[in-house]
């Protein structure tokens, strides 16, 4: 396989999609949003209204805009290059330069003859020619908490703040379904457990800045991937995902990581993390990074580890220190860091189910054990703080002791963790980093909230990361599934990013339609946490697809859905006809019979029908939701146990 | 295309599995497993360990038997048959007998000529010599119900203490490692709602018949449907799900409907509803009821609308109740009927998003307005309830009013036929009938917990049975998933059955893969329930799968998971080698690294260590933990909103 292909195929909007920009106070701030248009409502009186069109969340960056050139060798915009430079506490520096260690060789011999004997593929270097590495000036920190705590609203702040604030952009017709809840009900209660999330109506920058402030949500933003346009995570904004890319030691090439990256940013992904291992570590992730609009995150310890031939007691703080400069001068917007491996929690999993499944945490155990010494991540913590200062790096504080089965889960090895999390936390605030906590698993749908609960407690409020969590662990195959349950369950009780898991979890590589099938699994996640958090921004959309699948407008509904291809191509499996897709039925009641059609009737009839029946009903069901509510709706909830 | 072919590709036993009966108190009563061989654990220093087998549910009926003659025109074991004929309550009829109407024809001369005009295809009829149409004496009640109620305990309800008691038949090693919980946990608690499910730790059937008699569960089972292995559908046992087959109008035939029954009982459908429109329903059903190991379910209301030509208005009361003893004859095991949709209620669906989404209750929604007078299925309840009687079919009562939108969730309408459910549900328990309400639909996270607290409350408990629902509307494609959400949701609260959707819900028919994808998405939704109401027969099937997957075991990792056969297909798409299935590592970590390899390590240290060390830490965690608990440790749960 050759170096990554110079350009990709054609554009990459969605059908019925534009892209379009919202201004914001700068000329060179732009957020932006796809636009579906939609067809027409066709009255049962032969007479059309328009709708209006829906605008989206866009996580597709420039790969998303036909106007983009989509050469790969030349790296999507550096649309916050400006704003970094101006606040004047930055300066390029020579940098560390790229060694042939970061790709696994020992020498430029070693990577020569590698590529000679075709153990690996010539690899084409990004052309860094016109891009200079920024650090902070001496002393200087350089985080957006850092800024947000002096009271300063970057041009990344207000680039999320547009971005989150999708409300203003949808029609006003739309909103009102939602704002007025259920045009009709006397009962709807919410039962149900925020957890004390605050979502305002209207996202201002003002807001942005005090969530950062109070380390309650991040914006990942190194300095050197000034390509990553500017998003939040954080729990009183929109539920966010994560996918993961990698070539690992068996399979994968540079080329199929990019696309990936690419596809993965398509479908929704917010974030990404390149958990490669193996050779060219470094050279995948510079085209990944200079090609990426979203933040990229990393396991620095991976890298590390292949640096010392993938020998876990053989790791060193020089080692890892140097490893965490490479990356940050690189562009690497989080590293997952696990620290909060203590030696003394160790021992705790010696009983469990499935032990270490964390590859970062074995790593770290098995360092531990070895020396019978401190996780050396956790005694240089202040070091490691200073680094992510001075390029505002994220930290993702890893749990590396997190349950791998069901049976181990919210046990004291991980729940001790935990509790070193929130110390961390409060150690790397102090000194203005930002930071979010990794989460599990495996855990069944009864102990999911509780990892929120102290989560929330232990760690002050710090943006959540889980991964899933798992809630069975018996359909290996289809672990986007029983994954996405448990997603959505704790992204309504406020986690504010869902790693996804992918149907080949436990068995194998991902590969393309695997990472399809498991962003969608988390936009819908994500989404119906969304839904279920009562966030302004979430229910338009259902509410423009609801009203054109039950209007039989067959192409809105697909190009409104989260993935228009799918819906389209199942949608022509049944009736493959163009013109069944303006048909007023569809292929589960065939062209004699149709419910929907009924409705109309309905509606006709209740106008007719005046209003004094509906009333006398309404009366009746009013009685009885006051008798429900004085014997007290929820007799059938049982309290927390402990 | 022909008629169902007479015999059937091979057996269908899974991988690794075999085929056990286990004996109840009578010859003719032996409760089918399947039973999962595993291979030994391979200690480091080289030694093995047997492993127990495992033994699950199996719904398989006599195609999971390899001694089954797999002859479709012969129809599966009449296993029941003679606990019916015992019951001395039971007599042969001659029967309403099969007209042409019933499939459609006006006559058997419009039927031939269809035929001749290849319109349709030559249909070759059941052979039923051997068999005969069963009625209870007159004045008699055959249903388990009336029995139960009585204090006798059926074969039918011995069968399912039986099945039910999968904790009986699993290792005690598998067990303990459920029991004991966690096996180190200072802190775990449930947080959850389980609206008071009280599952006994062993399933007697002395509890079967007690749940039966209080209507809180049923066992489908119409004297007419023998072949039916007897289960159990109630918020105190497994939870169950329901698939959906039928040749709609537009496509299908009959030998998919058939291999679609066998396709979808393989992998768990515990109960399938034939939802047949267009021509040949009654023989499509026939061949499906002599075929089928489980409880069929219909929607009579389809059928009776074909017989009168699709014009809603044209239906009767007559013409409804001739279809009842039609298909109570054939041997249906519960109806699914419409009779809660009122008139009064109908005009509050008029500002709906999505109007009346349900079939059935667009039917009778047509009716009321186009006669203006109450639905003929709620005025003629008592009639009805008398023929259910003298089959022992069990109520489904609809939900024709459920929301098709998350806007419509929870609504007037819906809450309305829900009280109304209940009104019909206390009036068929007094006739001795077995009922479940059906439930919705499209439903925010937020707004599930209050459906299943208004059905326990409004239909005393008796079971609930939903469609997901559906926990956003934006992923046509994927609407297996957004409900599989809320699928695990409600049947944690309490629900008893949950009914599939396929990815093609939407859009079009589901085809067998589609069928394959909603069933798995729906026992990993019913089992993710299970584990979190605490169900013992549950968790040890996890634990045997962690187990295998932490020890490498590959194998029996896929063979004890949902779908053997994907789970084979992904780890072979990266590590086809027949070597790396018994191989220490996985694609992920390569083989130079494993985390689970460190885990021995962790293991031998902790051994070597002693305890001393351990003690402290759990000292530490100790102290936090009753600090949590002091400050109360639900403080950030909402008070449920009224």
């Amino acid at each position: 396989m050759s170096s990554p292909s110079t350009s990709f195929s054609g554009h990459r909007c969605f059908p019925g999609s534009t892209r379009v920009y919202l201004p914001g106070s700068r000329a060179d701030l732009r957020v932006p949003m796809r636009e579906i248009a939609l067809t027409p409502t066709r009255l049962p009186n032969g007479t059309e209204v328009p709708n209006d069109s829906v605008r989206v969340y866009d996580t597709s960056g420039a790969w998303g805009d036909p106007e983009f050139h989509a050469d790969a060798t030349r790296g999507v915009p550096a649309i916050r290059a400006a704003w970094i430079a101006e606040r004047g506490d930055v300066e390029p520096i020579t940098g560390r330069g790229v060694q042939p260690i970061d790709d696994g060789y020992l020498s430029e011999k070693h990577r020569a003859q590698a590529e000679q004997e075709g153990r690996r593929n010539p690899l084409r270097p990004f052309d860094r020619t016109d891009r200079s590495t920024l650090r902070a000036k001496p002393g200087a920190c350089v985080t957006q908490m850092h800024y947000a705590k002096r009271g300063i609203i970057t041009p990344e702040m207000e680039y999320v703040a547009i971005r989150e604030n999708m409300r203003l952009q949808s029609s006003r017709e739309l909103l009102e379904m939602t704002e007025q809840g259920p045009r009709n009900s006397l009962f709807r209660q919410h039962v149900g457990q925020s957890f004390g999330a605050a979502i305002p109506r209207e996202i201002t920058a003002e807001f942005v800045r005090s969530e950062v402030a109070r380390g309650r949500a991040i914006i990942p933003a190194n300095i050197n991937h000034p390509e990553s346009e500017p998003m939040i995570i954080g729990r009183n904004f929109l539920v966010k995902i994560n996918t993961n890319i990698g070539n690992s030691a068996v399979a994968s090439s540079i080329d199929e990581e990019v696309e990936k990256m690419r596809w993965s940013v398509k479908w929704g992904g917010d974030t990404l993390m390149d958990l490669s291992t193996g050779k060219n570590i470094h050279q995948t992730r510079e085209w990944i990074l200079r090609n990426c609009p979203v933040p990229v995150g990393t396991v620095p310890i991976y890298q590390a580890l292949e640096k010392v031939g993938g020998r876990p007691e053989a790791l060193t703080w020089e080692i890892f220190r140097d490893t965490l400069i490479e990356q940050a001068e690189q562009g690497v917007d989080y590293f997952t860091i696990h620290a909060g491996v203590l030696l003394r929690y160790v021992p705790l999993t010696a009983r469990r189910m499935t032990g270490i499944v964390s590859r970062g945490g074995a790593i770290m155990a098995k360092w531990c054990l070895s020396h019978h010494k401190e996780n050396f991540l956790y005694t240089h913590w202040d070091d490691i703080c200073e680094i992510m200062a001075a390029y505002d790096v994220a930290f993702s504080i890893g749990d590396g002791l997190r349950p791998g089965s069901i049976a181990d889960a919210n046990d004291d090895a991980q729940f001790g963790e935990l509790l070193t999390q929130g110390e961390l936390t409060t150690r790397a605030w102090a000194r203005g980093v930002q930071v979010m906590n990794e989460g599990p698993g495996h855990v069944p749908m009864h102990m999911i909230a509780e990892n929120m609960q102290k989560q929330l407690e232990w760690c002050q409020e710090a943006p959540f990361y889980t991964l899933g969590p798992l809630t069975t662990d018996i359909a290996p195959g289809y672990d986007h599934i029983t994954s996405a349950i448990g997603a959505t369950m704790i992204g309504w009780h406020g986690c504010a990013m869902l790693c996804y898991v992918t149907p080949k979890e436990h068995l194998g590589l991902p590969d393309k339609e695997d990472v399809r099938a498991g962003v969608i699994a988390y936009k819908i996640a994500a989404h119906a946490a969304d839904l279920a958090k009562g966030h302004p921004a979430a229910q338009y959309r259902d509410n423009a697809l609801s009203k054109a699948r039950f209007e039989f407008r067959w192409e809105d509904q697909f190009n409104l859905g989260l993935d228009p291809e799918k819906a389209r191509e199942f949608h022509d499996a049944t009736l493959p006809q163009d013109s069944a897709k303006s048909a007023h039925f569809c292929s589960m009641c065939g062209p004699q019979f149709c419910s929907m059609r009924i409705t109309d009737d309905v509606r006709q009839y209740a106008e007719a029908q005046g209003l004094e029946e509906q009333k006398a009903v309404e009366a009746g069901l009013k009685a009885k939701a006051e008798e429900f509510r004085e014997k007290g709706g929820e007799i059938y909830l049982d309290a927390p146990k402990s």
